[in-house]
């Protein structure tokens, strides 16, 4: 499973294609092969009652690392959907930044599997678990 | 299944709590029975390629109107937090508001399963179908 | 969304190609536009601790709902494979007859993605619900 | 995460409570901290059209694999329930012994949460990524 993108590749695709991404402050901060890692800066708005990040930004940390390891193993390919996304939510994240890694469990020639383990920066405990596939292009 | 607070009780505590709700205009249209009714009002932020509504803002919704059931049902209890979020997108969302039913498929002591029926402003069509849980605060 | 099938129909191919079906004594009840049902007589070997049906025998049921709705609609392709199923158990089952009721969400040219509700026989209750993603042979 | 049962008691608890794991021949390799093995033994009757194990044997083996973990860390306390499982099926598993190896994500007071690995006797590849949660007794 080798990359086709670096991380700056992926991350201009998604910046281009995803206002949203921008929004968050998201970074494509590594790609190698069979995984990718992003990087959601941490905003005062993201937190959720208890002051932890709330889950919705979990949720897009999970879709955009899931996003950034499939472009970066089939290329410039924007039009690749989520077509299922299944979230476990294991800890209360800190309101730090949050890193999203994605790793591909398959990728056939119509879909794509991948896991993503989320942590909070500064602690190697998993504050999420995600796993969902994407529907590849032609 | 009797609700225990209305419609502008429960946006309030929303809205309140967890300001990424106000930043996606989010609102809570109605609540009856076992069910409640948020719509995210569109915004061009909002779009992914192809110039659809993106996953997170589906997830978005999803969440919030899982939240809105929840606490319309148990009260004022911001503390109740999602374990599990499984989300099949099902057709691709016009550029226009989303609208998510949440529905409450159980309440017990310790656990509220819920399902989401998110459509877009002026279609029956599903374009996602969500299930998901929360734990409640003792 | 009509049939191309009937229930009889759907239910010779699964017999046909799963033995572990006539184990279970697996059978469709019904088949209409964007649905079908099936039931699992219950047998002794079902239980679980607390005398309720165990939940390997509801996932059963459920990707035989899944199986005979999608067949149903897209004619003797057994090829078609489950890529993804979630379930949630909402209520111990009583050591019934399980009812499960697939229904189609989207049916596509690759995929089909469906929905499944299932009961005891007896109850309107749902004791689980099910949502799962089927590939379509080309 | 220390063990408090070892494989033969975790085994033996299972196939006292759930008969269906003796038909399916189910054996407890091995518990160590954190996880535990799961054999399910391959008979003819576990096939499915184009000669490879069914998706039901690979979510039986999904929930053993979760059930034995969880109660290797738990102890004997059968009434630990299965509330939610999701699966994704990855590639079409030979007709040979299915191997799951459950990992508790996070044992909480009153949720675990744990990944099942399903491969397939005599390879390293998964066929079956498996995320579920358990609720555990008082």
């Amino acid at each position: 499973m080798q990359p086709l993108l670096d991380a700056a590749e992926v991350e201009r695709i998604i910046r281009d294609g995803v206002p949203m991404s921008e929004f968050a402050s998201m970074r494509v901060e590594s790609v190698s092969p069979g995984s990718a890692l992003v990087r959601i800066v941490f905003q005062p708005w993201m937190i959720r009652p208890g002051g932890t990040v709330g889950g919705p930004v979990l949720m897009l940390a999970a879709d955009s690392a899931m996003y950034a390891v499939v472009l970066a193993h089939i290329g410039n390919k924007p039009m690749a959907l989520t077509t299922n996304l299944n979230i476990n939510f294991l800890r209360r994240p800190e309101p730090v930044d949050v890193l999203a890694e994605g790793r591909l469990l398959k990728l056939g020639r119509r879909l794509a599997i991948a896991e993503v383990l989320i942590r909070s920066e500064g602690s190697d405990d998993l504050v999420a678990h995600v796993t969902g596939t994407y529907a590849l292009p032609p």
